[in-house]
């Protein structure tokens, strides 16, 4: 059967332009190129997609299968050339809904997905933790594309002021650490870049869990343990101070990277002495933070 | 005792500003005045309340326990005193804020809570139909105060693009609607003014009910489920209709609205035979909106 | 117009009994009595509220409004009549709908609500704290009801294991509290009995409060922070020991409970050191609980 | 240095038992055996689990570490070896976690993944659907293993109720099927056996999509949608008819399970004419479900 009419080209009733039109949650595994050990473990994510394009002011509906199709190409295509990053992969979807909706002026992809990555405890045990990955894309007709790609990583943290507090009302204080409240921080780290610039996942993953008090272990036996603890509260950290702390080495780390680099970090620490979150935030171009760090 | 030291007030190791310090996730109830019916019911609500400043690069850290400390007093004066609107309470608070953090540049605060409406079924039964309230303000200092009201509305579309499609699979039409999925619709709007403005959230909520394919009720007696499903069918609305249909109506209802008040409408539909969503979204100022409906 | 027929009266096709049939997630402000200050604060819980019967295996249909129906009723009575509680609410509940579903031997009331309670912090600042009500019953036809009152209470916990390790390792110890790894914790306690018994959600919550290392709080100036980390150190404890503290509390404060009683204590800790949580949960009757006790 | 403290021995101060202790939301990719196409795509689920030990009163603590060393042992080898369903991990731990708590009486383990399986819609696409697996095992010493594999499937259903009334009121009907409100249901189901009897995950997503109104598909293109559309309107269903159906063809399809086998399902719908959810549930034992088939 053909079926000849088309709804969604129909014009649209009122005039208004939609700055988005897509779909959300969409589930799908995608293959990517792992490097070193345990590679079996970590190919295929298993990731929630949302895809977007605008739709002009006189045209009714935007063809949401099409976004569907352009995922499903490219899942399909991961199978037998594994992908190089999920970030690559919303930039190259973007592209393609460019020419599936030939209305659009814009096109977006946004990734999520839980990722594993090997980590070594304080005392030298091997252990496999648990990240999430974030990455998007936004493509303008004639204009390029824009990658994103970042982490969500659980760490620790414990309170400078709560140990400065009880160091005074104790009168403690000397050779060991003075207790605190510590507690799950949760530091998010976004980088948005030209298609042509590199920012690899781990290396962000790396940098935010050497800005908490401590980084955190799914298998910690008692001395490893022991040294969490005592780490964390050798190096007592606000949410101000772990923002910084990743600002300071992306600055370090990426000297080269353009000055319209757009960073993002979030850190939200769930007090253990409040039942509500303590947060900090910033968003910056790469150019502001050099100058800032200067 | 008095514990002289601060170490919020330190200077920061690293020297980078923060767009954002402060609390999400608290609870609390604030008071406000409500009109007609079934005042009792709803006069204390539930409310998630974020709360931010900004942190200029010289200082080590925002003092968290003061944004609790503002909020507290204003829950407290709600008990003598009524508030109007939850996004007056937010202006205020904003403006609270300025004082009582004098290093801050900008303050935010954020609230939701749920919230009950009485409404009528298309057969005339009364209900009391559950919505969530978004509110929110941003002070900039010795700029003022933007604030902005909207709402989560949940209700329901029929699709009509498979209207059409069954329509010439079946050879059918004439008198009766023809069959379509339909499914729950989730349609977010928030319209952001100056301190001077006032939008009121009952009002949004209607805009948004009547750009559904039908509104949803909680209590529907035979009768009253076939006129919500026939009323629908004879209304079918894609996502992008019914972000269109809110523009539309928001233009029509503030005439006299600034031109820099921001507009913004999203509708999420849970297809019903997809696992995934459909969603539609339009940022905008009232000035783009004008001249769009012209 | 007389709507005839009844498509759930219909005879089942396939002949299987139902366990549970109904509604979930329905909201609705239910008016509660409430003693003492800032009564006005938190009369009108907003409730979220499940509801089902058993089916027959000779019936095709449970009558969900009438579901609906009998909240509706509830919730209008409080406005005039405030209830007592609401597992009293969901007992009466239960009753009503035996009435209104004819077929049904076994019906269920499940309803939670955020809710509000004065607290004290440690300098003797008064503060409002968030809890989680959990209220449920069940009637059986001929037998009567069976209600549960309960509460979710966030605390913090510091480890008493890491603690020890602590001591060993840097070999420290004497007047003051050595440093562990402390963070968030959620216990939950739930005493289901008969009809006639009664159990106050204030007590349940303070004697959860009682068996954390600290109970927290929302509004905690430099001093108290200071007190309550202290008070956390001087106190650790396992999750386990959270669950025994509040069964033998219970024990302790309920002396004539019926021994058929059921109790449920659960607490979850949000580990700082690891990115998963650790629990410990137990169910017994009183019978049981008062002979493990001597 | 040989930390020789083991606090967790220690005595408990509360003399009670408790039912179970351990972890929740530990994350572990775990690596399956699969058939046929698309093998790349699904070999490692990436696992959220929970772990717990019962605790003997004179014990203070569990070794919580203990229970993530058996995870990982298990996921290590299931690279060089992978495992033939979730279920069966689940049964192997609980038989490790009696070895490696040797205070413990009883063990058990849940397991939740994600897992993607192809799937055909009506005009014979292919297309790749999600679904959310559910294992679980319970071992007590010296009484052997009790397992459970089930699914969580999402659908569509029609409500037979409404496409009545609306026939009535308005006197349609003949060829065309009558609209109704449909919408996304949610239908889980799980069967518990013995170690030694084998349920297919694959079959029992199978028995689901058979009994909702029409299965549903992350891609239709517009011949596909109608006939979704058709074929659910044709096959109306409540909430209670998809919960027979699948028991209905689960005694169909396992007549040889034992008839202590225990059979849970729940099918639960986001009605798009409310804004709550219908549900319907049946608990019962292959036994009973085979009398009530007769």
């Amino acid at each position: 059967m053909n079926l000849k009419c088309d709804v969604q080209y129909g014009k649209a009733d009122m005039g208004f332009r939609l700055t988005r039109v897509g779909v959300t949650g969409v589930r799908k595994p995608i293959i990517v190129k792992r490097k070193g050990v345990n590679n079996e473990l970590n190919r295929a994510l298993n990731c929630n997609i949302d895809i977007f394009v605008d739709l002009p002011a006189e045209q009714k509906g935007s063809h949401m299968s099409r976004n569907v199709a352009v995922l499903t190409d490219v899942v399909l295509e991961s199978i037998s050339k594994p992908v190089a990053g999920l970030e690559t992969v919303a930039a190259d979807m973007c592209k393609r809904l460019l020419v599936h909706h030939e209305y659009a002026e814009v096109t977006g992809v946004y990734i999520t997905t839980n990722y594993f990555k090997p980590s070594v405890t304080p005392n030298g045990r091997e252990t496999y933790e648990v990240y999430k990955l974030i990455a998007k894309a936004t493509a303008v007709r004639g204009e390029g594309v824009r990658k994103t790609i970042g982490a969500e990583v659980i760490g620790m943290t414990a309170c400078p002021c709560a140990q400065q507090t009880v160091t005074e009302i104790m009168e403690c204080g000397g050779g060991t650490p003075v207790i605190s409240h510590n507690q799950r921080n949760i530091c998010t780290v976004t980088v948005t870049t030209g298609e042509d610039e590199e920012i690899e996942a781990d290396t962000l993953i790396d940098l935010v869990e050497a800005s908490f008090s401590s980084p955190t272990y799914e298998l910690l036996k008692r001395e490893d343990e022991g040294m969490v603890v005592i780490n964390a509260h050798k190096n007592p950290k606000f949410v101000e101070d772990v923002v910084r702390g990743v600002l300071k080495r992306i600055v370090e780390s990426y000297p080269d990277l353009s000055d319209d680099a757009e960073i993002m970090v979030r850190s939200e620490s769930e007090e253990s002495i409040h039942k509500h979150n303590a947060f900090a935030q910033r968003e910056a171009t790469m150019g502001e933070l050099k100058e800032e760090a200067e």
